[in-house]
């Protein structure tokens, strides 16, 4: 017989983006970020910046925000080891960029496994924004990015089992350009995969305690469905319903 | 001794967009179109509506709009055998829409060295507009579409050596959303591939006869370098030496 694995409780935090307008970075979430860690105790927390080229640079824009909260921020591209890395984390955080370079990176490094393992298995808390965020989530099929890589797949992490479009927004009905707008790409998604998409606006995000899922942040949120119209759900909606996709 | 296949005069012709601002369908073009294929004594089209999903309905489209001017179109996807269909066609029209779709399509359908043959060896005219302009490039690391399905490559037909963004278009500056602007996804293309980009902005298109390239239209287009600040060109400037790369 397969040994269960005994599931510890999910904590996934997965934010539309990590700017906003009017907003130093990350600061929109400043409480949401801080009530996510505090409930597992976290101190540390490891930044994964592959969705960028300049490392370094990044781990520093990010430390520069999370340090004076209180948190120690480590890139992991300073680690010997990236696996063991995620591996010994106490929380993760994925941060944006390009989608396709970023999961790219993932592959190339072995750590699509190791972070499922962590996250779904063993409870660690899982942090993303924008390209942080699609890679989370079911493919990176409905990420905004341009394909500047080529992944070995469009597939990814799987955390949650649908797939979330950040920085969602509708696009100006008076635009003279002919150039498609998000939600027809999006209906294009739809009528080759057959599964929804939920549309994160800036300023939002999708929180995961366990088997609960829920619309933070002070803006609605879209789901689109195959052969249905979009849904649009208040800020504190309950979402835990995508979870049993 | 390998036997040498002469070249053919070649004949490309690469719209950013099927549709502008206040024209019907393909309509802005028409005077570059028909030049374009008398200088074949074109009469018939071959008309690939891969990158939709719908193929019949997009035949139909592109037929209301060039019966009137004096073609016969006909769609790929009546014919038994498309890569038969690609061998014997006069001209080759490839329509807009996902351009990942369209290449999956293409390369499902094997026609990927077919139509290189046809058109680079054989000067059989190729038309293409938004995917079926990206399709012809190097590769569609340039594309703007959402990737909602995984071609077996990123690259194209390769029937000119660079690659281009179609639909290109400055981002508003005053606009409040976070998502990257339009130069900012085209520099990240630069950073990683270290090649070349022409912007093509809506109403434009590059003509390829032979070993000249023109860039036709009433509006600039935008060559992205890496290392350089981009360039503007004029309407009408010739643009060969981008066939030389």
């Amino acid at each position: 017989m397969q040994k269960v694995v005994p599931m510890a409780e999910r904590a996934i935090l997965l934010l539309s983006s990590s700017r906003v307008h009017g907003y130093g970075y990350l600061e929109h979430a400043k409480p949401q970020i801080v009530d996510f860690l505090k409930r597992k105790n976290v101190e540390s927390i490891l930044f994964v910046p592959y969705a960028l080229i300049d490392h370094d640079k990044y781990t520093a824009t990010v430390s520069a925000a999370l340090t004076p909260w209180g948190y120690k921020v480590e890139g992991i591209h300073t680690k010997k080891c990236p696996v063991e890395a995620i591996s010994s984390a106490q929380a993760i955080f994925v941060g944006g960029g390009n989608t396709f370079v970023l999961l790219k990176t993932l592959y190339e490094k072995k750590l699509i496994d190791p972070l499922r393992q962590q996250v779904l298995h063993k409870g660690i808390p899982y942090m993303g924004s924008s390209a942080g965020t699609n890679v989370a989530t079911r493919s990176i099929n409905t990420t905004n990015d341009m394909p500047v890589v080529y992944p070995p797949s469009f597939e990814a992490l799987r955390l949650v089992p649908f797939n979330i479009n950040p920085h969602y927004l509708e696009t100006d009905p008076h635009t003279e350009h002919k150039g498609e707008t998000r939600d027809e790409r999006l209906n294009e998604y739809l009528e080759y995969a057959k599964l929804p998409v939920l549309g994160l606006r800036e300023g939002t995000a999708l929180l995961v305690q366990g088997d609960k899922a829920t619309l933070v942040g002070d803006r609605k949120a879209k789901l689109f469905r195959p052969n249905a119209e979009p849904v649009e759900y208040e800020p504190n909606s309950d979402l835990s319903f995508l979870l049993q996709l």
